[in-house]
């Protein structure tokens, strides 16, 4: 149990279908890579697009690629607080009765009725990784994470395991600046009894 | 070790001097009780301020009761980030070369080369619930938080006993929103290895 990751934070972000981006930003335009992410495949890309709540709105959210199935907006519970909608605690992917927003691009915008979520906390594991650490997919797990001055044991991480993926623990930006998280900040899963 | 005690959720708030008070609001006002706090003879007011930072602004951000010796600004890490603050982890009281901002209100400004701090998280101890709990003044803890789906044990909790204090951990807005702080959200201390 004394094998170490990266602990990543997420800002706030969004993942769009090929039409909403098409809605967004006008047919023929394309996604454009800004920066490749830790997520073999993934990245940020140069197009953004504002959140809007009931209270107030989110301007220059970052568009993560390639497109997905379904749009799903990624915020902290406190942008949600703060933009006014009441967002769950969610896996990536279980949107089902989730926040709904409006999203607005250059070109157009999109009412969604679900899709905004807070990020539960996750790690990414290969399967070899996974299986030095001693876990499986979907396992939850407790990782202890060492800084300086606001050190904490978080709870309820869930594991994921894919050949597609690399080694990485993924916080938001509450959990990052609560727990005072640094670059290049590891983390190692725990024994909580 | 078994002694559960509440978990509070301080929001940004700002202690002023009374004549930083005087300076903000004009010569002769009173700071008026909106609602009483859990410390015994401490208060939110009716009165708010503007704090300004380099890169932006926080408005209508509550002025704790009573007046003290010192200025003092207590952001969250997420605050402080959005409006271009650099301001270190520290207890209350400890200010020397923490966040400078501007404080605005009605009547005047104030410029404040320190006193911007993200709060440590703490525990108020009674004398007697902190024997209960068999702590001393200034002990550094870990705290368990059971809550729905981002249970976690923080560390780095300072105690602070005194007779004048009513029992009672206070964490700031990310540290809530990270652990999915409820209301009457309890706490106790356990032992990490």
């Amino acid at each position: 149990m004394s094998e170490k990751f990266i602990v990543e934070t997420s800002a706030r972000h969004v993942h769009l279908t090929a039409e909403a981006f098409a809605v967004l930003f006008g047919e023929g335009k394309e996604l454009t890579v800004k920066k490749m992410l830790s997520q073999p495949g993934q990245f940020a890309s140069e197009e953004r697009v504002t959140i809007v709540g009931p209270k107030k709105e989110l301007p220059n959210v970052s568009i993560l690629g390639p497109f997905r199935s379904a749009n799903q907006v990624e915020l902290s519970a406190t942008d949600a607080r703060s933009i006014g909608i009441a967002a769950p605690v969610r896996e990536s992917g279980d949107v089902a009765g989730s926040g709904a927003c409006t999203i607005v691009g250059p070109a157009g915008q999109l009412e969604i009725s679900e899709g905004v979520i807070v990020a539960k906390r996750h790690i990414h594991f290969t399967p070899e990784d996974a299986a030095k650490a001693g876990v499986k997919d979907k396992d939850i797990v407790w990782v202890r994470v060492e800084t300086d001055g606001r050190k904490a044991i978080l709870g309820d991480v869930v594991c994921r395991v894919s050949p597609n993926y690399a080694t990485a623990m993924h916080i938001d930006t509450d959990e990052s600046n609560a727990i005072g998280a640094g670059r290049n900040q590891m983390g190692e899963i725990v024994t909580v009894d």
